[in-house]
């Protein structure tokens, strides 16, 4: 099973994609797509749908995992941000390929155990659980390949998503954030 | 010249597409594209940048008109509406058209004189402005027009934009409404 990870930005949106078979997960490929600085919000907007869209028929996911919105104090980018993430997933759906969302804590928490964690951190973990030889860089590529390790230890060893939050995007309710005590009570169960 | 307005929803996007020529303006064509109600939000953009792509093919205008983003109290449907607006702008930045986008005060100043107009005074000024014979439904469809309006009365005879904002989605402020006596006042000048 491939899981192709995003960690979406206006100005770099970091990609990661992880081949992953029960217990065993290992890199496919990892970057950034760095939209001009000085462009428009629409001209960068073309750059990532167009990246992405070559780079999802390139690595073949089975589905797409991206980090879910959060309240900054700075609205003007988020909205900016949820842009750029209307068009994130709408390559993915282009590609027919599942959306899932996972929010940063639950990302940190799954993959480095403390929600709160540095990004430092996130890189030398995920350095660590893909057995690479050094940290992955820039930092949004190690964040999307986090959103991605986030999800692989979420699917049960048939494939199937534990918490379901396959389908969190298909509800009205889906940009709630899904606590980690209740993902981890779900999959006690 | 040829105006495309749009007024992005998850569940009904607006479109109209009017022609203007100096103080002349004529209906080209208007109505919504609406998304399943049930369906994910992925699906909802798909639908949405695919039918909004082959009606700017159709209709061949000369730029697109949005309506910007309004700061409601809830912030998930502000979210989600971004998400749409990003495939909106996507899909008029692929068709290779300069994007513009009007606060919902300006547009209604600029349709019917008054910024917090009620919906069907918006529809019956769209019915008189393009000698119409009835209001156009629904009223997505009215606003979308109204949108395409607000930048027609913005353009010089000569088809250039007097108060710029046709820059205004290429710089970081792009998201700041303009006040409409500013307007007035480069206007003036």
């Amino acid at each position: 099973m491939r899981i192709f990870g995003i960690d979406p930005g206006s100005n770099r949106t970091g990609y990661g994609c992880i081949e992953y078979s029960g217990s065993q997960q290992r890199l496919v490929t990892c970057g950034a797509i760095a939209a001009p600085r000085r462009a428009s919000l629409p001209e960068k907007l073309r750059v990532i749908h167009g990246e992405l869209a070559s780079l999802l028929a390139t690595c073949q996911p089975t589905c797409v995992a991206v980090e879910s919105l959060f309240h900054a104090r700075n609205v003007q980018s988020v909205l900016k941000l949820a842009h750029v993430r209307g068009v994130v997933v709408l390559a993915a759906t282009q590609a027919d390929l599942p959306v899932v969302e996972y929010a940063p804590t639950e990302i940190k928490r799954a993959v480095v155990g403390y929600g709160r964690a540095e990004k430092h951190q996130v890189q030398q973990m995920i350095k660590l659980l893909l057995g690479l030889d050094e940290m992955p860089t820039p930092h949004d590529a190690a964040d999307a390949l986090a959103v991605a390790l986030c999800h692989a230890h979420n699917l049960t060893p048939t494939g199937s998503v534990v918490d379901d939050s396959a389908a969190r995007l298909s509800q009205p309710r889906s940009w709630r954030r899904v606590k980690p005590e209740k993902l981890a009570t779900r999959r006690q169960s």
